[in-house]
């Protein structure tokens, strides 16, 4: 059942990190201003430390070195004894694991804040492991309801219980601010502004809920992930099909059953045949291509969130 | 002095090429559809060969795999001995020019259409080395008036007598469509349609060139390549500015001394401090960031064209 209330203490140790994905450029461009001047990240109740991700990815500008580090944050490797001929990203998860976690571990950090973008038309998307977090829905309702304009989505990447992988995963809270549409390799000025703007919203967010208050219970609609769909593919494994023109950047938009989702090389169009209407999301980002994704299929669940009351500490 | 009219025979050996850059989705994907099905590249009066010009890049889905394949047709590069650890595409380059041309030469194709994508605003632009070129121009004006919703503009990269690079050079014409926005590494149907569309209506044309046809002279207006502008950076060598909210997506828009080109990390504007008006293209396309181009320079030039007369052989 659950509580009518929950409670929590102040949010001391708080990072902003970009570059975990080295094209994605708002964060890289961002955590490198900061690096230089941090002036915009000091609050007085906390300093968010800003931190580049994946040092290398970024200096080539490409998403990974040698292995999505997203994805390397699993228990297996933060555990496992370190081999010289790891790859370089899981060598660096298991140095953040230590700078920003352990992970579970009363030093681990509070929350880490990881900026990203897309290709995808995902507008301000945020992104959470799981629902029961219940800060962390706090601090997304908040920003829903400071920045209306953005329509920021919530998004949770995990199932209950399922084994996390993601640098979010290392700290006590974290969220992923997914932004797009935006090329890899590229800064654009809007999506670049929305994300400061983002992280300044929230960081100001902590620093009132580190001062002790109350906020009420409130329900939301978030977007969970239940799956994905793959290109159609030849016999050979080619893509024979591309995202249809009417799915094409309408990410959190309902598609349903027998409506387009692909067209092939003689224009035919390939209806979803699933059952139910469901939530795409991530429509043609180029970096899930190489991970058999056309797109990620989500349920629009409707939560209840617990009042959250603060102590200063 | 300009010819009154000028002549050409027919074209038979035509090549549509894409993967030249190996991330620049619409070629690849439609070069390998034409490698498996190429009856629409089937005229009357000739066949147009498709090839994928860089396999290693298409293949890991990189602009290139050690450098630019499409600034290695230098007659130096062409013209050079083999060696064993010459780069990758140093290699192919030779291997295309011997596949295509060698250029200059009689056996050289008669054409190449060499497609491209950019994250740049570019729309549908045409891509030609010089204006002397009257064939050339003569097809993409037949573009202009055929298709006028794609608004195609021509850019000529090159000034008259400069060491040509680029894969059309190869042959005795060449075209390049460069069709954006698209990130790199995507498919987007509308992108690939128009792309497609172009190869169709250029095929056909050179089909009716073909059979013989006089086609009247006329003006047109085309913007030739002048320069570029590199993006703000501090001492240390780092990008301190970014392509300013106001010019991002005005690629082909003019640009007037002092209006809006960067904004830097302050928020403070960056004006445009050349001495007359230009107009920018190729506004923050990803694969120039190494380059440390923040947009090129174009200037825009009224220009006339001579009648064609062709004959069917």
């Amino acid at each position: 059942m659950m509580p009518s209330t929950v409670s929590a203490s102040p949010l001391r140790l708080v990072a902003v990190t970009g570059g975990t994905h080295g094209n994605e450029m708002s964060g890289v461009f961002l955590v490198k201003h900061w690096l230089r001047d941090s002036s915009e990240l000091v609050k007085d109740t906390f300093a968010a430390v800003p931190l580049l991700a994946n040092p290398k990815a970024t200096e080539k500008c490409v998403r990974f070195y040698e292995r999505d580090l997203n994805r390397c944050f699993t228990m297996d490797i933060l555990s496992s004894p370190e081999l010289q001929d790891d790859p370089y990203e899981v060598k660096r998860a298991r140095e953040l694991n230590r700078v920003l976690g352990p992970r579970g571990s009363p030093n681990a950090f509070d929350m880490i804040l990881d900026l990203h973008n897309t290709t995808s038309n995902m507008g301000v998307c945020l992104i959470l492991s799981e629902a029961h977090q219940h800060l962390e829905m706090h601090v997304c309702h908040h920003i829903q309801n400071q920045l209306p304009n953005y329509n920021p989505c919530i998004y949770l990447y995990a199932d209950p219980g399922a084994n996390l992988y993601d640098l979010c995963s290392v700290s006590r809270y974290g969220i992923g601010f997914e932004l797009g549409p935006q090329p890899q390799g590229v800064v654009r000025a809007d999506t670049l502004q929305n994300m400061r703007t983002l992280v300044q919203v929230t960081l100001d967010f902590i620093n009132q809920l580190n001062k002790g208050m109350e906020i009420p219970a409130f329900e939301v609609d978030v977007y969970q992930h239940a799956g994905h769909v793959d290109f159609p593919r030849s016999p050979d494994g080619e893509i024979s099909a591309y995202v249809h023109p009417s799915l094409q950047d309408r990410d959190f938009s309902p598609l349903h059953p027998g409506e387009p989702a692909f067209m092939d090389f003689d224009g035919k169009t390939i209806p979803y045949s699933g059952e139910r209407p469901i939530y795409p999301v991530f429509i043609n980002e180029a970096a899930y291509y190489e991970k058999k994704i056309a797109f990620i299929v989500a349920e629009k669940v409707h939560i209840s969130v617990p009042a959250l009351r603060t102590n200063s500490g």
